[in-house]
C-alpha cells in the first residue's frame, strides 16, 4: 500500500514544488479542478492591479497607443511555445467558441468542393453546436457528422472538408495522437482543427511537428487566466493570408485607424483579431503565463503522469471494485485528469466538495479530477483519496440533498 | 465673452459635481476622450479586486455556482434602464462586433424573402465589415448597401430585410431620431438594429418606446467599463424565442450542465450568450455602473448639452473662422461630443495631447471631443479651449513630428 510518507517524500524531491507559492491557495482545500478553472497566481493578481492603476487610470485612452493594441499578438507569442507554435501564429482573443467559429468558417471556405465535416460525438457540446452553426452558414449544403472517433478511418473520405477533434477528451481524459490523426486527415485531403482546451499547459504539444492547420484553446484551465479568460487560436503560417476570418473587425484590418470602408485583412494571424481586446482579461493571463519562465513542459508532464499514476494506484488499492477507471492507463493516451465512473457520481462529488476536495461531476456518471503539477502536491492526492474513501464508506453521497442534481455543479 | 469665473459658477451649482470624486482622475489632465475610453471609477477598481481576492481566489470553480453564470443577465438587467429596456431584454457579453454579428445573423433569418440590408456609409467601419460578413453567410444572396443616411427614404423598399444604423455618429456626433426612423423601417416591413455605442450613458434612450427590434452597444465608452470591456445586446421581448443566435454556445443552452448534443436555446435573451463570460470584465463594468445609482440620465443630458453648448460657444468666440463645427447645433440632433473640422486636425490633436488635453483625431480631418458629465467640469471645458487657442496661435500643430501620422492615435 502507498503511504502518506511516500507521498511526502515525492513532494520533497519535486523540482516544481517551489512554484506552488506563486499561487494564492487555501491549504485547507484540495483543488482537483484546475482543469476547469485554474487558481489565481500572485503575478496575475498584480498584473491586473497594475493595468488598472498605472495603465487605465493614468494613460487612459493613450494606453491603446502604448501597447494595448498589440496585446492579442504579444500574448499569443508568449503562449506559442506551450503548443509548439512559432512566433506570429497565435493570437489571444474572444472566447473559445467564438474562435472556433472563426476557424471553422475560414476552413470551410478553403474546401468548397467538399461537403462533410467530421467531429467527435464525445466533444464538449459547445464545439458541436458551433460547428453545426458555422456549417449552416458555409454557403453550400454541409453535413456535420458527430462520430465515434474510433470510426474515423471508415468515415474519412474525399467528401470531408474539415475534421475537428478535441485533443484530450473533456470527460475521460483520453489523449489522442495528434500527429497520426492529422496526417490521416491530410492524406484524405481534409483540413484539421484541434481543440486544445484540455491540453494546453497540461501536456506537451507540438502543432508544428504535427503539421496542424488550425487549433484553439482556452485560457482559464491549465493556463490559470481566470474565469472567462480570453481564448487563443493558432493558424499555421502557410495558411495566413489565405484563410479568412469570417467575423472581421477593425483590429484585424491592415490599417485600423484609416477607417476604410473596405475590409483588408492585416498580415498574419492578426487578421483573426476582431475587436479591441479585454485588457483586464489579457493582463491576468499575461501574469499567469509568468510561471512558465520557471517550469518546463517536460517537468510538468513527468509530474502529471506521476500524479495520475498515484491517484489511479490509490483508487485500485483503497477503493478496489468501486469505480471504473475510465481514463486510459497507457501514458501516451492520458491527459492530465482522471475520470472515475460511478452511478452515484453526482452525490460523490458533492460530498467531496463538502469535505473541501474539489473535483467535478460530468453527466451522467463521471467523477472528474484534474491534476495540475504547478501547484498540486503528491500529498494532496493522497489526502483526496482519504476523503474519497471516507465518502464511500460513510455513503455520504446518498444524502437527500444530492438526490436532485442542481443545474450548476 | 464667456469667462472662467462663469464656468466656475456653473460647477458650483452643478448637482453632478460630487460624482467626479467617484473616479480616479489626474487633475492635470483635461480628459475629453471619455467617449472613446471612460476612466476607472473607484467602484470598478474595488469590484475587480474583490472578484480576484474573495471570489476567484477563495471560491475557485465554485464561483460559477455562486453567481458567475448569471453575470451576463444580471449586468444586462442593471444596464437595461439606461437604454429604456425592460428586465430580461439585455445581456452583457463578448464584444460589440461579435454581438452585432449575432443580431445581424438572427435578424436576416427572419426576413428570408428579402435580400437587401441598408446601413450608413458613415458607420464605424467595423459595423460595415461585420454586416457584409454576416450577409455573405445568410444562406441566400444579400446586397448590403452602405448609403448616405439622408437617402434612407428613397432606398427603403420592400426588398429590405434589415436596417442597421448607429444612433450617434462616431465622427460628427449627430444623433438620429430613433423612434421616427424605426417607425419608417417597420412601415417598410424591415427590421431595425441600432448601434448604441456612442449613445449609451451619453443620451436618453428608450428602445421600448421606439419599438426597436435589436440593439447593441459597448461598455468602455460612456459606461466606463474599462479597455475592451464586454459589450451588451438588446433583443425585444417579442423577438425572444423566435430570433436565433447564429453563434450558439453552452451558456445559451437551456440546460448547459446536461451536456446535450442538440442545441436547445435557453428561454429569453440568455440564448444570445455563447461562452463563459469574462468575469474580470464584468466585475469592472458592474462597479462602473454603480455611479448610475446617484445620477439620472436627465441630469447627465442637461449637463452634456450645457457643456457642448459652452464648448461650441467658446470655439465661436475665441477661434472664430478657424474650425467648421461639424456637430449639429440643434440639441435634439446632438450626442455628447463635438467634432471640429480642420485640415491640420491630426497635428492639432497631437499638440493638445502634449498639453494634457486629450481628445482624438478621426481621419481625415476631424478633431473630436467627448463630454462626459459624470466627471467633467465646466472649467475643464474652458481650460481646454485655452489650450486649443494656444495651439492655434503658436501653430504648434505644424511640428514636424506630426507630419507623418502614426498608426495609433
Amino acid at each position: 500500500m502507498t503511504s502518506r510518507e511516500e507521498c511526502r517524500a515525492l513532494d520533497a524531491s519535486d523540482e516544481l514544488a517551489p512554484i506552488r507559492s506563486d499561487f494564492i491557495l487555501d491549504d485547507a482545500v484540495l483543488y482537483l479542478d484546475g482543469n476547469s478553472l485554474g487558481p489565481v497566481s500572485k503575478a496575475a493578481r498584480s498584473r491586473v492591479h497594475e493595468l488598472i492603476d498605472t495603465q487605465w487610470a493614468q494613460e487612459l485612452v493613450r494606453g491603446w497607443g502604448n501597447g494595448w493594441m498589440q496585446g492579442p499578438t504579444r500574448l499569443g507569442n508568449r503562449l506559442a511555445p506551450l503548443i509548439g507554435a512559432r512566433q506570429g501564429e497565435v493570437v489571444v482573443a474572444d472566447t473559445l467558441t467564438i474562435l472556433l467559429a472563426k476557424l471553422i468558417g475560414g476552413a470551410l471556405d478553403q474546401r468548397r468542393d467538399r461537403h462533410v465535416v467530421l467531429t467527435d460525438v464525445a466533444n464538449f457540446h459547445s464545439d458541436i453546436y458551433i460547428v453545426r452553426a458555422m456549417a449552416a452558414r458555409a454557403g453550400r449544403p454541409i453535413t456535420v457528422k458527430a462520430i465515434e472517433r474510433s470510426t474515423l478511418d471508415q468515415v474519412l473520405g474525399d467528401d470531408v472538408a474539415l475534421v475537428m477533434l478535441t485533443h484530450v477528451d473533456f470527460r475521460t481524459g483520453e489523449m489522442l495522437d495528434m500527429k497520426a490523426i492529422t496526417q490521416k486527415v491530410h492524406d484524405a485531403g481534409a483540413l484539421m482543427l484541434w481543440d486544445l482546451a484540455h491540453s494546453t499547459g497540461a501536456v506537451p504539444l507540438d502543432v508544428t511537428d504535427a503539421d496542424v492547420d488550425f487549433a484553439a484553446g482556452c485560457g482559464y484551465k491549465y493556463l490559470n487566466g481566470g474565469p472567462g479568460a480570453p481564448a487563443f487560436l493558432y493558424v499555421r503560417t502557410s495558411w495566413q493570408g489565405i484563410v479568412e476570418n469570417p467575423l472581421p473587425g477593425w483590429l484585424g484590418h491592415a490599417r485600423p485607424f484609416d477607417f476604410e470602408l473596405g475590409y483588408e485583412p492585416a498580415p498574419g494571424v492578426q487578421a483573426f483579431v476582431t475587436s479591441s481586446p479585454s485588457m483586464l482579461g489579457l493582463a491576468a493571463l499575461d501574469g499567469a503565463l509568468d510561471v512558465w519562465d520557471r517550469a518546463t513542459m517536460d517537468q510538468v508532464r513527468a509530474k502529471s503522469l506521476a500524479m495520475t499514476d498515484l491517484f489511479i494506484a490509490l483508487v485500485q488499492e483503497r477503493l478496489a471494485g468501486l469505480f471504473e477507471v475510465v481514463t486510459p492507463l497507457e501514458h501516451h493516451r492520458r491527459g492530465s485528469q482522471v475520470a472515475l465512473r460511478h452511478d452515484q457520481a453526482y452525490g460523490i462529488i458533492q460530498a467531496l466538495i463538502e469535505r473541501n476536495v474539489i473535483g467535478d461531476f460530468r453527466a451522467p456518471d463521471i467523477c472528474r479530477f484534474g491534476f495540475t503539477p504547478l501547484y498540486l502536491r503528491f500529498v494532496d492526492v493522497y489526502d483526496a483519496i482519504e476523503q474519497l474513501v471516507s465518502v464511500m464508506e460513510s455513503e455520504a453521497y446518498r444524502d437527500e440533498r444530492f438526490v436532485v442534481r442542481k443545474a450548476v455543479t
